[in-house]
């Protein structure tokens, strides 16, 4: 992956936190999704609360840039980007007209240069005028009848948003081919004959296994051991005939 | 929005959390994305932290099932789902095979009856035999560096994505449509004109003013807004002119 497009360098700027550990958990889950520059506008004593959870992160802690103003944390930042879970109901109001976090994951990462996250008070969010100073707003989709997030679930989750947008699983399973679907089937039919099973249910039985196995989308290496499976129940099947048919 | 579609019956389970804390903190966010049933496998006491953190969300924890064990939790519910952040490196072991919460999403909803979304204890996630019992695992891609997300930022995430698949914008804002565009254009090209803008600068510069409208996509309102500022910009330029050519 390049690492250009995977990590861009996001700033998250807390603004006047109230409680250490709120920083400490946000600080937690920024090393979750690799960022580490955070920003820290007029923060609390960051106490024992905060150290503790962090939990692996407390460098982040400790390497914190510290202002004591919005202005002084965001003066030397590209692109500034508000959070707010207040949105205007009126077209006309432009201030709080936002992206959907999902916009914005889409384009943010065309941005060059540093771009700050901001996100405000535990209790009043970012003020109007740190809004007015952003170049977007962005608001996050949740319930209307509760839709204030705590500070760090916030972070988590546009910080998920970002990380998910370029993320490729680690070792992306191969799925099975028309080849081996075919011999899949196959051997379930044959099952199906060494097993008598009746003539006038046998075409749907064959159509609801052929379906299920579809949505399933079998790995390669679950082909196999399915697989395994059938041929040795089809031999044991067809071992016990013979026996019986000596037995006879 | 059909209420069946976005609000199937999911129920969050906790299995053996240590944290009241943490049980508080993920009743919040089930609020936040409108899921209301929790159910605990051999919770500590709920604490005041525990309902300090749940803020306007103490009827959820005080709703919340209790059980003693992962099997009593999870006997009567139609599909289970583990959450984990390992998985296998090797294909050919079954039981971490995980899909990503992106596949989870897309497909879950799909699926009839009772869902849970089961997380693990703090320390050590969900334990083998809990995996085996589920029906999927799904992992939420993080950083291979701390892959280990806090209890309540793993229930965040799940529940944004979930909540996020059907979310529409509560007033999609109207874009500015393909006439409002050529008007918006129009007017630019006049102010050009207006100021006498040098001759040979100016088809580039109109296709830059095009380019940068693409990409900001403005709404209606927007447009408006817009319209008035070049209409009165045009306006008194002319007016200024026309009292100047009185002057001489």
């Amino acid at each position: 992956m390049n690492p250009n497009i995977s990590s861009p360098n996001f700033n998250v700027i807390l603004v006047e936190p109230k409680y250490g550990g709120n920083i400490g958990a946000v600080a937690r889950v920024m090393m979750n999704f690799d960022q580490k520059n955070l920003y820290l506008v007029n923060p609390p004593t960051l106490n024992d609360e905060c150290y503790t959870r962090a939990m692996h992160a407390t460098n982040i802690i400790e390497n914190a840039q510290i202002y004591p103003s919005f202005q002084a944390a965001t003066e030397k930042i590209d692109f500034l980007v508000a959070t707010s879970s207040i949105e205007n109901l009126n077209d006309k109001k432009h201030l709080r007209n936002p992206l959907t976090l999902d916009q914005f994951t889409q384009t943010i990462y065309d941005v060059q240069g540093t771009i700050g996250l901001c996100f405000g008070r535990e209790d009043y969010g970012l003020f109007n005028t740190e809004i007015a100073a952003c170049d977007i707003m962005v608001k996050i989709p949740t319930s209307t009848a509760y839709p204030s997030l705590n500070l760090s679930h916030a972070v988590t989750i546009m910080l998920y948003s970002l990380f998910n947008h370029h993320y490729q699983p680690i070792h992306p399973q191969r799925k099975m081919g028309n080849i081996e679907k075919q011999k899949l089937q196959e051997y379930f039919i044959k099952l199906l004959v060494t097993i008598d099973y009746p003539e006038h249910k046998k075409e749907n039985t064959e159509i609801l296994f052929k379906r299920l196995i579809g949505r399933a989308m079998p790995s390669t290496w679950e082909y196999h051991t399915l697989m395994g499976v059938f041929s040795r129940t089809i031999d044991q099947l067809n071992q016990e005939k013979k026996t019986k048919s000596f037995e006879y």
